[in-house]
C-alpha cells in the first residue's frame, strides 16, 4: 500500500507547478517533509529548489547525494544556480559547483566573481543579440539556426561592432514587420543598459520605474555581458519590500521555517534595544517619583500620553521610510513634508487634548489634571511629527537603513518627551 | 527670458521618461508645480498622468481643459485609461469619457462594467490570439498584416474554435521555429487562464507565484476577452505591499502629496483606536493605585514590561501578517508556527527576566521586586507570542484584513497583560 501511495503522490506532484511544490514542502512538518522528499527522490526538480525559501533549501540540499544534486541542478539556467549557490556555506558551495558540468560551472563561477547583490549576480549570460544593421529576415533566419538561445526572451538586443548594446526591439515588432525591414528602424524608445556592478536594488528600481521586461547588462567597457529579466527584478523587489516590513517591526531576515532557537536569537537584539529605550523612559519617570507618590492618578494616566505619541510617531515614520525607499521623499520636498507632518501632529494633538482632557476630568474630577494631560498630548504629538520624519531622513543621510533603526529612536523620543511633558507639567501645575 | 527658460525646460522634459516627469511634478511645491504644468501645457503626455500618484492626478486632470485632456488620453492603452478613470469622482469620470473617441470609450466603459478590483478592470482588450492549429508561417503572415495588435505582447495565445484560450507560445519560440511547424507543438507547459471576475490580488499572486509575463483572461463561458501583462500585476503587488506596510503602522491609503487636513483626518481614527486601548491599560493600572501609592518604584518600572510585550507581540504579528499575505501561513502549519512563537517568547522572556530582574534589584535594592518584574516579563512575552500569531489568524478567518486590525488588538493584549501581571504580582508578593 505504501508503494501505491507513493505512486499516487508522485502523480499528484507531477501536475503541480514547482513553486507550489516548494510551498507544500515548506508547509509540512519534519516527518511529512522527509517522506515527501524521499518520494520525489531522484526526480527532484531543480526548479523546486529554486523556488524554496533559503533556510529550507540549505537543509534539502544537504540531504541530497551528489548524483541527485547534479540531476536537480542540470536543467536550471545559470542565474538560478547562482541564486541557489550564493546563500550556501562555502564547503557546500564547492560541492554544488562540482555537481555542475564544466560549462555551467564556468558560467556560475563567472557570476560569483561579481560583487554580492550586483547586477552581475542577477543576470543570465545567454542573450539574444544581433548586429543593429541586420534586417528582420536575417534575424529570423539566425534565430531558427541558433542552438543556445535563452529559455525565455522578449527582446532582440541590437549591438554595434564593438558588442556595445545600442537598443532593442520587442519580438512582437520583429514578428509584425516584413523581412526586408532593418531592425534599427523598429527599436524601442525607452532603452536602458544596466552596468554589471550596479546594486540589485537600483536594478529593481529601474525595472519598476520604467516598466522594463528585460534589460541588457554591460561591463565596464560597455560591452554586452548578459541580460536581466523581469522575474529576477520582481524577486529583488519582493525581498526588499519584505525586508522593510519586517525591519520596521524589529524582525530581521527570518522565515516561517526557521527553528525556535534561530528566531529567538534573531529577535533578542531588537528586544534588547527596546529594553534600553524603555529603561530610559523609566529613568524619566523616576525623576518624578515624589510627584507620583503625591498623586497616583498620574501613574494611571501617564502611559496614555506616551502611547499616543509612539503611535503618531510610528505613523509619520512609516510614511517617511516608505517614501525614502521609493525615492519620493528627497531633499527637494523634505521641508514641505515636515511642515505637513508637524501641522498634522498639532491638529490631532489639539483634538486628542480635548478628548483626554475630558477623560482626565471625568475620571479624577480635576480640571487642572485634564489641562495637564491635554497640553502634554499636544506637545508629544507635535514632537512625534518632527521625530517621525527627521529621524529616518537623518539615518538615510548617514548611510543607515532607515527601516532598520528608526523605530527605536522614534519611540525613545516619544516616550521620553511624553513622560517628561506630562509629569513635568503636573509637578509645576498640580503640586 | 521667461520664454527662453520655458523652451529650455521643455527640451529637458523631452529626454525624461514619463515616470520621472511624474515624480518630478510630485516633488515640486504648489507654485513650481503650476509653472511646470503650464510649460508642458497642450503637450502633456498621457503616460505622465498614468504614472502620477492618484490624488495629484485628480488635481492635474481638474486643471486641464477638455481639449488637453483628450490629447493626453488619446495615445494611452485602454487599461491605462481605466486605471486613471476609476479613481475619479463620477462627474469628472463623465468628462474624461467624453474626451475619448467612440472606440476607446466603448472599451473603457466595458472595463468599468466589471467589478472594482477585478481582472476585468486590469486587462487590456487588444490580444494577439490565433487558432491552435495554425503553423508558425501562417501566424507570422497574419501578424504582418494585423493592424490592431497590442503595443506590447510576449505570447501568442492559442484558441480553440469556440475562442477558448487553450495554451500559449512565447514569441521567442515562434521566431526560433521553422514556418511549417504547428504552433500547438511549441506551447508552454505552464499556462493559466485568469477568470475575468477574479480579484486583482489573486491575479497578482498568480503572476508572482508562477513567474507569468502575460496571461489570457476569459469570461464566464471560458471565452477569451483580454490579456493581463506583468506590468499591471506588478502595480497591484506594489500597491498591496505598500498598503500592508502602512496599515500595520496605522496609516491608511495616504501619499506624500496629501494635504495636512487630509492626513490629519486619515490618521485620527487610528489614534482614536489607540486611545481606547491606552485607556483600557490605564483602567488596569487604576485597579492598583493603592499598590503604586505604597511603592512608587512600580510606576517607574511598569512601562518596561508593557513595552517589551508590545514589541515582542509586534514582531510575531508582523511575521504572521506577512506570511498570511504570501499564503505561507495556513491551517496546515499554524499549530507548528504557534508552538515556535510561544517557545521563542518563553526563551526571550527568560533571558529578559534575568536582565530586568537584575536592573530592578540594582536600581531599587529589592530582590523581590526583581523577581516580580522578571516573572511578569516571562508571562507577557509568552502571551505576546500567542497573541501575535493568533490575532492575525483569527482576523483572517472572519474576513478582516489582518494588516488592518491586528496591531490594536495585539498591543491591547500585551499592555493589559503586562500591567496586570506586574502590578498584580507586586500586590501579592510585595505588600
Amino acid at each position: 500500500a505504501e508503494a501505491g501511495d507513493d505512486a499516487a503522490l508522485r502523480k499528484l506532484l507531477d501536475v503541480l507547478h514547482p513553486a507550489d511544490i516548494a510551498d507544500l514542502i515548506e508547509q509540512l512538518g519534519g516527518e511529512d517533509r522527509q517522506r515527501l522528499l524521499s518520494v520525489m527522490g531522484d526526480g527532484l526538480d531543480g526548479e523546486i529548489l529554486s523556488e524554496m525559501e533559503e533556510g529550507l533549501r540549505e537543509e534539502v540540499i544537504g540531504s541530497l547525494d551528489p548524483g541527485q544534486l547534479e540531476a536537480a541542478l542540470g536543467d536550471l539556467e545559470s542565474d538560478d544556480v547562482v541564486e541557489i549557490i550564493e546563500d550556501l556555506e562555502p564547503e557546500r558551495q564547492a560541492e554544488v559547483l562540482e555537481a555542475l558540468d564544466a560549462e555551467d560551472r564556468a558560467a556560475v563561477e563567472a557570476a560569483l566573481s561579481y560583487p554580492e547583490d550586483s547586477a552581475g549576480r542577477l543576470m543570465q549570460r545567454e542573450v539574444a543579440a544581433v548586429p543593429e544593421h541586420w534586417t528582420v529576415g536575417r534575424a529570423i533566419d539566425w534565430l531558427r539556426k541558433s542552438e543556445n538561445l535563452p529559455e525565455q526572451f522578449y527582446h532582440l538586443i541590437l549591438t554595434d561592432p564593438r558588442m556595445h548594446p545600442v537598443g532593442y526591439v520587442t519580438l512582437g515588432r520583429v514578428l509584425g514587420a516584413r523581412r526586408d525591414v532593418r531592425l534599427d528602424t523598429l527599436r524601442e524608445d525607452s532603452f536602458r543598459v544596466i552596468p554589471v556592478t550596479q546594486d540589485v536594488e537600483d536594478v529593481a528600481y529601474a525595472f519598476n520605474q520604467y516598466h522594463l521586461i528585460s534589460a541588457p547588462v554591460a561591463d565596464g567597457d560597455g560591452r554586452l555581458v548578459g541580460v536581466i529579466t523581469i522575474d529576477d527584478a520582481i524577486r529583488v523587489l519582493d525581498e526588499e519590500n519584505e525586508e522593510d516590513l519586517l525591519l520596521l517591526a524589529g524582525v530581521g531576515d527570518e522565515s516561517l521555517n526557521d527553528r525556535t532557537w534561530a528566531i529567538t536569537r534573531q529577535r533578542f537584539p531588537w528586544l534588547a534595544v527596546n529594553l534600553v529605550t524603555a529603561i530610559l523612559a523609566s529613568a524619566v519617570i523616576a525623576q518624578f517619583e515624589g510627584v507620583i507618590a503625591a498623586l497616583t492618578a498620574l501613574a494611571v494616566l501617564m502611559p496614555i500620553v506616551a502611547s499616543m505619541g509612539g503611535n503618531a510617531g510610528t505613523q509619520s515614520m512609516t510614511v517617511a521610510v516608505r517614501a525614502i525607499a521609493t525615492k519620493d521623499l528627497t531633499g527637494a520636498n523634505a521641508w514641505r513634508v515636515l511642515r505637513r507632518e508637524v501641522a498634522a501632529g498639532l491638529l490631532n494633538g489639539l483634538a486628542f487634548a480635548v478628548i483626554v482632557g475630558i477623560v482626565g476630568l471625568l475620571w479624577f474630577g480635576s480640571p487642572m489634571l485634564g489641562v495637564v494631560i491635554g497640553a502634554a498630548m499636544i506637545i508629544n504629538l507635535v514632537v512625534a511629527g518632527f521625530a517621525g520624519l527627521l529621524i529616518p531622513l537623518a539615518l538615510e543621510k548617514v548611510g543607515i537603513d532607515p527601516a532598520l533603526a528608526s523605530g527605536a529612536f522614534v519611540t525613545t523620543v516619544t516616550d521620553v518627551v511624553g513622560f517628561f511633558a506630562f509629569l513635568g507639567l503636573a509637578a509645576v501645575v498640580l503640586l
